[in-house]
């Protein structure tokens, strides 16, 4: 039951692709994450999906084509709907999902994969 | 399928307390609200409700304490507990909440009192 300041929250992230929980409700955490360049293409089965960006260029690649946001802009990726985060070449970003969603949804697990006990509460 | 700005959604507008929807996952709305001055205390009795405050001053009043928002800043209301939004004297704001959400919670429906299937989207 407090406030959360994403400048606040934002300044004790201190590595990249590292999701952090920042608040919770009705079943869906809302994170927060530094991202830095190319992600890994993926997509998620059954969760909705929403990037806001803070600071920083985010571009969303989808198969068909790119979404390019600047701060204060957001997208949802649909459930199903295969995409790649790429940051230009940083962006601070609030996330918005289902509490089980896995960060690297369907791709093989790898380097960046952060299972949702795995994430650190800001 | 497509991004969404929140200065762009925000100028369009043009009545205080009248949630608009600018957004849909995992059954939850984002919605975009310009508040002025007081609005009325109310509780929703399964639904958790985050305000994020874009620009200008918010205060949540709790029964037993107020919540001072600040732009990027944050705060999530646990189901059940009453609260009444206070602006100083505008805020953008934007929502998110379960869908089914009513504005006015379980206050005795009034002039702000606007059913989901009532809500614009921008």
């Amino acid at each position: 039951m407090n406030k959360v300041n994403l400048t606040e929250k934002l300044a004790r992230i201190d590595q990249p692709w590292s999701p952090t929980i920042v608040g919770e409700l009705n079943g869906q955490y809302v994170k927060l994450a530094r991202f830095e360049g190319e992600y890994v293409w993926h997509g998620h089965e059954t969760e909705d999906e929403l990037f806001y960006v803070v600071s920083g260029r985010l571009n969303i690649e989808l198969r068909d084509r790119t979404i390019e946001l600047a701060p204060g802009e957001f997208f949802i990726v649909p459930h199903g709907v295969e995409h790649k985060p790429v940051a230009l070449p940083k962006a601070d970003v609030l996330l918005f999902e289902p509490a089980g969603t896995i960060n690297t949804g369907n791709a093989t697990p790898n380097q960046y994969t952060r299972k949702p006990e795995q994430l650190d509460r800001l």
